[in-house]
């Protein structure tokens, strides 16, 4: 149990050598990178591999050496994805892709990505670094990037109320069907039925490119985490209208809505004679989050109900282990829900769609993978050949920064 | 059939004489007023009425005699709740009420009032007007107030497609179950099963107030028909981020996603070296009132899906009338229902509330009712006992402003 697979988002400067395949998320406002990193060319030979392979049930093609290394995860703006190419060129991570076999004497270099960019930055990834994207169902790419981390990786679902993280417990032959919410700049929800079954069932334009832009008009903040952070200090009932502020103080108890209920998001700046000047960022910002994250609670639970799903896992660079953000979708599940329904959370719910990128250079002929001889199958993508593997978290508990994965 | 009930939104100056009931609805945003003012002294005697309403198949008391008259509608801003108060008493309208029957020598008088403000203002009434409120409950007016149009006035419901209004025949004995979408400063949804019946099964805070309260923020405008009007000449595609913005312009076909299907509002707003001084406030005005409109259509169908029911109708002063949010509300629950549900309007979708308030006169002893010798019972409020009552349109189709009733 030796095998180990480190996930990390803090790239070291690695000698060519070693650098293994590289996937791409682009979405409408952030780039996530997933690479592979060896170790060292500690390939263990077929006896170890199979020895280990049948303990945990294994039935993959032990013919293949496996690799140690660590996968490393990192993110650009989309709209500075030339800093990205660059650091991809840096790195001489475009070299990480695969050839085509059905073309053996080609050297052109294919590279696994997702996400609408895919199609939209193809030209421009051929011209400055010479590779062609290898594009993969986005709507895929998550569903199976969830399903690897919720089978795979130990502690990585939570639940959060009240400002308490919970690890659940997901039995792996017990994870059918659950509903995942992806919200990237858009939002989708996707029911999830079992390995590659899914359907996008719902989503909305209310995600967060819809906090990041409306918060960059109204406030002066340059990047979603100055954002995200000032909301920290905002009081959402400085501009949300509240039903106690219809009401006069009192709850509308006969419906079930406190005086402190929203009963319309941003319905103070009607009746005030304020501008925009007035008001706080801190304060904008935390009414915003507050809209958008209850909105997506209440449409999953809606969507989840329909469905008959009992788990809704929530992902997607939006949420970034926010304290704020995960509660407001806690309380709006449990609260349309009547306490039937549970948000859950994924630790590394940012780099969904890129690992399911990344998994997805198994589907092709390995042959012609190799760049550097690099091993044609390294551990962590064993799991979507639907192998068993079991990860644990490496001692702390950095989140996106560290996994450490045994096969 | 020569008795008619007028409803105006142009009041006159009436001698006081002729006045009769007032009912508020006191929202968040708008207070909505309904008063009835007598043609004249022209009251029906006992067998004219008794022969008419056996002829509608009417169980009423027909000992009372009925006037003929005007049903008048205005409103005003919550926060200028002084010009109401000023308008109320100018035209002598707080005189409109009822004496507490059960404390027959008080002069007490009690106007019917219904929304959050009936609690919040009702010492400011009792001040500045002498008046006690008469709360009724909000979400019961609402349904009091739907009931009655959809069954009382011709050519009340209609659906809005691609710019074509189509009144839809509504028969009132195959009206229920229905979704009622009330969409104020926040939005309620009410699952109707009868007269009387109901249930507010969700609601979104995303409403009205979201709308006019961000607008005014993001924009210079002085009023929510400003904003909206606004509206008409923006294009939303300047600020949100398309499908076809994140792919590169084509499609998400796959999954039906078209290239112009809106993928996060405001999106384009992050990736834009852009303040909000760079955007039109007409382009922030149609992607707001979309986010919102489209944010309504969606999660009101969910509700309808989940109860089973087929028919929405879409209330409340967030409409008024405009084309593009009713195309939008339209668009999104045909979207969202893959063409299975319809959205429907009311041509007198502000009033419901004040409507409904003003109909609940009837529970009250009437002994005391008469202010200045008006009759206890009028026409148009013979509805709310469960009688037939057929309307047509007065002429012109000037919608909110005239209805002429027969009883």
């Amino acid at each position: 149990m030796d095998h180990l697979a480190h996930v990390s988002n803090q790239p070291n400067s690695q000698p060519q050598s070693q650098i293994s395949h590289l996937a791409l998320d682009i979405g409408g406002s952030l780039i996530k990178l997933v690479y592979f990193c060896r170790y060292d060319d500690n390939c263990r030979d077929d006896d170890e591999l199979r020895s280990q392979n049948e303990s945990l049930g294994s039935e993959s093609d032990n013919s293949r050496p496996v690799l140690g290394g660590k996968l490393h995860f990192a993110k650009f703006e989309t709209s500075k994805i030339n800093d990205c190419l660059e650091f991809i060129h840096s790195m001489k991570l475009h070299l990480g892709g695969f050839h085509d076999c059905t073309a053996p004497s080609s050297d052109k270099i294919f590279i696994k990505a997702t996400g609408g960019g895919a199609y939209k930055f193809a030209d421009l990834f051929k011209e400055k670094l010479g590779v062609s994207l290898d594009k993969e169902d986005e709507m895929e790419c998550l569903v199976t990037g969830a399903n690897f981390l919720l089978k795979a990786v130990h502690q990585e679902a939570f639940t959060y109320l009240d400002g308490q993280k919970e690890f659940a417990q997901i039995d792996p032959n017990d994870l059918y069907p659950y509903l995942l919410v992806n919200i990237g700049s858009g939002v989708s929800m996707i029911k999830v039925d079992g390995d590659g079954k899914f359907e996008r069932v719902s989503g909305t334009s209310l995600g967060g490119g819809t906090f990041w832009g409306l918060g960059r008009l109204l406030t002066k903040c340059k990047n979603f985490d100055e954002l995200l952070e000032l909301s920290h200090q905002g009081n959402n009932r400085v501009i949300d209208m509240l039903v106690g502020d219809i009401y006069g103080g009192t709850d509308y108890a006969k419906i079930g809505l406190s005086a402190t209920t929203i009963a319309s998001s941003f319905g103070k700046a009607i009746s005030d004679n304020k501008g925009l000047v007035d008001y706080k960022p801190e304060d904008i910002s935390r009414s915003l989050l507050r809209m958008i994250s209850n909105n997506i609670g209440q449409i999953s639970y809606l969507n989840a109900l329909r469905f008959g799903l009992k788990r809704i896992f929530f992902a997607g660079f939006f949420i970034r282990g926010h304290a704020y953000t995960m509660d407001t979708i806690s309380v709006a599940v449990n609260f349309w829900s009547k306490g039937e329904a549970e948000a859950m959370f994924l630790r590394h719910e940012g780099f969904l769609g890129a690992l399911g990128a990344f998994m997805s250079y198994e589907k092709q002929c390995l042959d012609g993978l190799t760049v550097n001889k690099i091993p044609q199958r390294f551990p962590i993508s064993v799991s979507s050949a639907g192998n068993k593997i079991y990860c644990s978290m490496n001692g702390k508990s950095n989140d996106n920064e560290s996994i450490e994965c045994t096969v």
